[in-house]
Order: structure tokens, then C-alpha cells, then sequence
């Protein structure tokens, strides 16, 4: 059992025995000039790319869990140091990053001889991959989230999330753009696009430290999730609005309001759906003799939801966090969970480490112009970004004993979607490289120093045990 | 949370706000003119096709369950229904085809509006994603089996399997390039390689069988998973032999012997060292606090040997099956195997309903005259292919109520091996496209009869019941 053999490279043949594959990149070797990626060195490139992703986020992990820091902080650390900002073990091209410089694709080039060309097509074609897969654990851990959550609980706490959300998205924006405006002279766009940066809320980052401390079903964790989903409704309608104001200067009315009709119908639309074909599936599920009669069912649910979500121009997660929340209604709930957990832990990590891998932490480095402008900005945008979403846990109304701080500390972390901000910032040259650079860095504070500090909130009471079971 | 916008084509603008990514993507987009994939329409995509995967093996499986056949053939099947012999859900751009071809890409395109260039650059990394997840299925597949096989089983009756392979490679081979020369005229060389494409056995298809009927740890199980192993080596060595026999008209003996050894040193030493540092891998694993500390040390071991395998021109598989049977022998073996069977669960189907949807079936037309030709020179193939490896069970010695039928049996799937060959020899131009069409219907039956045939022969006392059970 071996994979395709490139006749036209008699010297690597060696090399590409490898792992299998079909007859077809053989035959198209043969018939195209084009270079083509070895099926069986791209799948060497993500098992070493895996190998390295596992290793970040159990010594990052581990570590955080010995000083009382929550383990997801050690995915995103060892991301860093696995990343573009150190090792350069795990870079991905579209960060302009080529097959040269990856640390992976060289232990690769040096066991299986590479044109260069090779190198660059294989590298890509593995970080396509690993961005994939990295893209199904977040898929994954929302529907792991949904499958925990108690639907009437979201629904119980609904008004609040509602609140807390509009607020954390209103208050930030508003501060935002007219502090860049009033002390930094920013124009309006630019600062309008900084503002709504800073809107977003990384549910991935926010809802697995709650899942870490078991505080992922208290009234505080459901308050957080209902509101974070809401963020990120709010988040797809804001970066519309923004886009086409920086685009055109004008708002395009008519897709807000699609926006908004198909995330609400969609939401509705499915839990409403599912509560009714619950039964249903169960007794569906309970016909089947085959191999993972529950987790694959639950996995085609899980996925179509996910796949419509994204059609109608939502989020994948949206819909991975709907078919949870329909499935953990059901009676299959909590054997569901525990054949989800395992491949949760092995997806799960995969995410969060190649955020961390991502994160460039040059934008810090004091030594560069514009990072020093951006840095005084920066310093501004962390006060708002922080205030900004810290007061809507005060916004919760007729709950007088709920932790109103973890509920704002809860929704500070830009995560990935801040980066997607500045992303789009960018390539729009809407954003000056110090206001770029400004947006990145409190992305990136926001997000690590979330999850200590939610710990801390949290945890006050459960400290003591923590560290004598240790 | 979005993902990244295409500022040059804002019309496809709310097409894009689908799926998280980073920031890269649209920079990426914004300075090149080459069109990029998508993210989050790769997302999509891979969702989509995940949901049709296993569809297709639920319901070939449940299929094939209640009239008594494997519910692997059910997944290699229901990969044909949903491949590129007919409903062209699932198919792969090294066939040739294009992302026009691709259902699934028409159905994407229905929602995303993707341009020409744009729809061919996301199926190729959408196919991509799907091929190395079916590589994962397979290593993960391999894993499980050495997981469950006994290490000391297989050296019990390691000098059983040896005869099985080795008899299982020279007599198919033997057979069937004599009889090629003598009843069909074929040429040496050409007649070479069609033999050398009988002597492969697909270990993950008949492991799979045993598995499902419960026969993998039986006597007769062992035997055949050693043989199997061996002739993985054996066919690497073959394919080298072949191939630079072909190329140069000599055989490279120092790659034989290089490979063979490479083989041998990487068993034995991965065994005894594995042997000798389990205690500490255990007491590793139980001063871990993160989540998921068996499972993703277990993943790190696994993929890690599976690379090294790769590196050393062996195969991934190989690596992966070796850190199963090492681990399969320290105590958190029965834990480790209830963790991994729903990861199992999840990719190994992906990996057989792949093999399906990549079998083109359109070589068994007799209406094309190639074919014809092929069918005849087919029927002597298969013959040889089934009565070469049946035998090999007799030669089984010291063992005299084994079932050796069953061993036989079980060595007959040729499986994706059998299609490297035809794929290698096509690409080389040495085999003409009527005995390239006979090594295919070869392959194809051997694959899809051995299984239901092996379950025939474990089952026949097992049926009564299995029957009652329904």
C-alpha cells in the first residue's frame, strides 16, 4: 500500500511511497506541468503539523493548569510559540508566509527531497488543512456548547443576553469611534471601522473557559452564551454595514434587514423545527444497527445545519450551536456528550492553537514607528474594549445575586473575530498601519487576558480546593 | 465572527460572511490577482461533503446490515452512488474531473455565486481536505486495530503469517504473469506489472470485516492482520522493484534492500522501545490535568510514529498500527479504546466511502472496445487473484482446527492498493488501456467480494442468531 509514484521524478520515488492514495495524482503527474502536491507528503505535513499542535496545547495546558491559569490560554500561548511569532513551526501562507518559511515543511523537504515548487504547492495544500480542521473544531465546540446548554435557560435568560449584548455592542462602538475622533484625530471611517472592531465577542474563547471552571450551565455562563451568540449576529450585520459604508459611503438598508430576518428565522426557524422532529430522530437513531448509530446522526444534523447557516451567508457555528441546542433537548442528550467529548478533545485544541499560531506578535515590538503611534492608540482602544463590555454584566436586570462582573468579563475577548476586523480594515486601506497595528494589539489583549481573569471571578470560592487537589 | 470579505467583488461580498478565518485571506486577496479559496466556502464545501459521506455510508451500512453483509461494503457502495459512477456528489480533480463535475460544488456555487476560477480553486482544496481526512480515517482505523490486536498473538503466529504473505505474493504473481505471457500474449514487462498488482492485500478492508464480526482477536483474526502488515511491506518492495524495472530495465538492489530493512528495524524497534517506555507513558498521562489527557497523548505517540514511518519511505499506516500495538499492551489500552472509537467512528467511514466514490465503474462497460478486451483478460485476473491468496490459508501449519478458508479469504481484497498499481502502471504507459481496465475490474471485485464472502465463512454458526436478533 503505497502512494502514486511521479515518473517524471524518478529520484523522489522513493519518496513518495509513502502513504496511499489512488491512481489519479499519478495520472495527472503525468499529463500536467503543473506541480501537483503529493497526497502522501501532505499527509506526512499534518501529521508532523498535528504532532506539533498537540504538543503546544497540552505544555501550554498544562502548564496554565499548574499556576491556576485555564488551559485554553495555554492552547492560545502555544500557538504563539508554535507560530509565526516564534518557532514559525505552524505559519500559514495567507499570511504571506511561503513553504520556506515554514520550520514543518523543511523537517518535510529534508526527508522527502521537494522541488521547490513541490515545497510551496505541499505547503499550502497542508496548511488548507490544518486551517480546515481547525475550522471543524469550532464547529465541534459549538455544538458540544449547544448540547450543554439548557435551551429554556437561553430562553429564561434571553431579555438579559439581550441587553448585555446590545450594550456590549453599542457602547464600545460609540466610545470607540468618538475617543480615535476627539484625542487621536482620526477621520471618521477610519474610526468608525476601529470602533466596530471593537463590537465583537470570541464565544469560542469565552464559552471554554466557562466549560473549563463547570460554570457553562450556571445562570451567569447562560446569560454569556445566549448574549455571545447574539454578538454574533450582531457582529455579521455590523462588518456588513461598516463594508459597504467604507465601499460606497452609503448603508446598504436591504441587506441589513436580510441579515437580520435570516438569522432570526434561522434560529427560530431551526429550534423550533428540531423540537418537533426531536422524537423523530431518537427513534430513528434506535433503529440503526451499524457502527456510531448516535454520533453520526447527530453528526449529519450538526454539519446540514452548519452548511446552512453558512448558505445563508451566517456562520457555520451558528448552526453547529442550534443542532446542539435541538439534539441536547432530547433524550439521547447525555450519551451524545459523552461520544462527543473525545472528538471535541481531539478538534477542539486544533482551533484554538493555530489562533494563538496566527497571532503575530510583532505588531507589539516598540522598536518599529508605527507600532509606537499604534501602541498609544492601542492602550486607548484596551480601556474602551475592556469598560466597554465589563459594564453590561450591570445592565442585567431582576437578578440581584448573579456575578455581574464575570458576565462582562465574559464578553471581552475579540478572539479571531477582532482579526477579522482588522483584517478587512486593512484591505480596504481604510485603516492606517498605526490604527491597523492599534486594533490588533488590544484584539490580542483582549483575548488573553479574558480567560485569567474570568478564572478569577469565578473561581474566588473554588480556589482553596483547586490547589489541595494539586 | 465572519470571515474575511472580497473587496474587489463586493457583490459576493454577503457570500463571504460566512465562516471565521483570520485576517490573511483578505490580504492575500487584495494583493494578488491569482484567485484564492475561499475559507469559508471550503468550510462549506467539506460540510457539505462530510454530510453526503455519511449519508451514503448509513444507509449502505444499515443497508448491508439487514441482508447480512458487512456494513463496510455498505460504505465502499454507497461511495460508488455518491462518486464518479454516478451521482457525482463526491468527486476528486485527480480523476480529471473538474469542480463543474462536482454536485456539490453546483450546489455551493447556487449559494455563494463563485466565479469559474474562483469554484475550481475550492474544490481542488475542498478535495484536498476530503482526501487527507480519508488518509486520517485510515491511520486512525489502523490505530484502533493495533490497539485491539495482542502483541504476543501476533508473534505466536508471526511464522504462520509469514507463509501466508509470502505464499499470497509469489503464487498470485507467478500465476498470474505466466498465464498472462502464455494465454494472452502480453509482453513481459507489462505482464510483470499486472502480476505484481495481484499480490496486494488491502488490510484495512478485511481488518474492518473482522472487527465487525468479532473475529480479530481469533486466531485466524491474528494471522491475517500479521499477513496483512507483511504484505504491505512486501508490496512497497514490490512496487519499488516494478517500478525501476520498468523505468531501467534493472532492479535497485540497494533500494530493496534499503527498504526492507527500513521496515524490519522500524517494527522491531518501535515494539521493543515502545515496550520499554510504556510504564512511563502511563505514568505520564496520569500527572496530566487538561482535558483529554490520554486520548491526546495517545493521538501525539500515534501521529508521531506515523510520520516517521512516512519519512522513512515506509508507510504512515505502518507507523500508526505499530503505536496501537504498543500502547494496546500498557493498562490504559481498554480506555484508550472506548476514546478512540468515536473519533473511529467519525473518519473511518470517510476513508471506505472514498475508495467508493473514487472506483469508476465505467470500465466494466463492454460496450467500450477497450474494455471488452479487458473483461476477458479480467476474468483470468480475477480467478488467479482469488485462488493465489484462498491457498495461502492451507499453507498454515501446526494449526489443525483453524478455519483456513477464513485466512485465505481475508488475504483477497485488493483494494486502494490494487489501484495504486493500475494508476502507476498507467502512468508509465506500460500497461495498455485493455489489461489496465482488467487489473481495475480486478481490483474492484476482489475489494467488494471478500468481505461478505469472509463473513460467510466466521458467520456460518453465527447467523440463527444474528437473523433472531432482527
Amino acid at each position: 500500500m503505497f502512494d502514486c509514484i511521479d515518473w517524471v521524478n524518478l529520484p523522489t520515488f522513493f519518496s513518495m511511497l509513502v502513504a496511499r492514495s489512488t491512481i489519479a495524482p499519478v495520472l495527472a503527474a503525468a499529463t500536467e506541468t503543473e506541480p501537483e502536491a503529493e497526497s502522501s507528503v501532505v499527509l506526512a505535513g499534518v501529521l508532523l503539523s498535528l504532532v506539533a499542535i498537540y504538543f503546544a496545547s497540552k505544555i501550554g495546558g498544562e502548564i496554565c493548569a499548574r499556576i491556576n491559569l485555564p488551559p485554553v490560554l495555554g492552547d492560545l500561548v502555544g500557538g504563539v510559540v508554535v507560530g509565526i511569532s516564534a518557532l514559525n513551526l505552524l505559519v500559514f501562507p495567507d499570511s504571506g508566509a511561503l513553504g520556506s518559511d515554514s520550520l514543518i515543511m523543511s523537517i518535510l523537504q529534508s526527508t522527502s527531497s521537494l522541488t521547490p515548487e513541490a515545497l510551496q504547492v505541499t505547503f499550502e495544500a497542508q496548511s488548507e488543512v490544518i486551517s480546515v480542521l481547525s475550522e471543524l473544531g469550532v464547529v465541534i465546540l459549538l455544538f458540544e456548547i449547544g448540547l450543554e446548554s439548557e435551551l429554556s435557560e437561553l430562553i429564561k435568560y434571553g431579555p438579559q443576553a439581550a441587553i448585555v449584548a446590545v450594550v456590549g455592542v453599542v457602547l464600545p462602538f460609540t466610545l470607540g469611534t468618538m475617543g480615535l475622533i476627539a484625542f487621536f484625530g482620526v477621520a471618521t471611517i477610519p474610526a468608525i471601522f476601529a470602533g466596530a472592531a471593537l463590537t465583537a465577542t470570541s464565544i469560542g474563547i469565552t464559552a471554554k473557559v466557562l466549560a473549563e471552571i463547570g460554570r457553562l450551565s450556571s445562570k451567569e455562563g447562560q446569560i454569556i452564551i445566549g448574549a455571545a451568540v447574539l454578538d454574533d449576529v450582531l457582529g455579521i450585520i455590523i462588518l456588513a454595514v461598516v463594508a459597504s459604508l467604507v465601499k460606497t459611503g452609503e448603508i446598504e438598508v436591504m441587506n441589513i434587514i436580510y441579515l437580520t430576518i435570516s438569522a432570526g428565522a434561522f434560529l427560530v426557524g431551526t429550534i423550533v423545527l428540531g423540537r418537533l422532529l426531536g422524537p423523530y430522530f431518537v427513534a430513528l437513531v434506535k433503529e440503526l444497527k451499524t457502527r456510531g448509530p448516535l454520533l453520526i446522526s447527530a453528526l449529519i444534523f450538526a454539519f446540514l445545519l452548519s452548511y446552512v447557516a453558512a448558505a445563508i451567508q451566517l456562520e457555520a457555528i451558528l448552526g453547529a450551536f442550534a443542532a446542539g441546542l435541538v439534539l441536547g433537548e432530547t433524550e439521547i442528550q447525555e450519551e451524545l456528550e459523552k461520544q462527543v467529548i473525545p472528538i471535541s478533545d481531539m478538534l477542539v485544541p486544533i482551533f484554538f492553537v493555530v489562533v494563538g499560531a496566527r497571532t503575530d506578535l510583532a505588531v507589539l515590538d516598540p522598536t518599529v514607528p508605527s507600532n509606537r503611534a499604534g501602541l498609544a492608540i492601542a492602550a486607548f482602544l484596551i480601556v474602551v474594549a475592556i469598560v466597554g463590555k465589563v459594564v453590561t454584566g450591570f445592565t442585567v436586570f431582576g437578578q440581584p445575586d448573579i456575578k455581574r462582573l464575570g458576565i462582562g468579563v465574559g464578553m471581552i475577548p475579540r478572539g479571531e473575530v477582532g482579526l477579522v476586523f482588522a483584517g478587512v480594515g486593512a484591505a480596504s486601506g481604510v485603516l492606517s498601519d498605526s490604527l491597523q497595528a492599534a486594533v490588533i494589539v488590544m484584539v490580542i489583549l483582549t483575548t488573553f487576558i479574558a480567560p485569567p481573569w474570568l478564572r478569577i471571578v469565578f473561581n474566588d470560592s473554588d480556589r482553596l480546593e483547586t490547589v489541595q487537589e494539586e
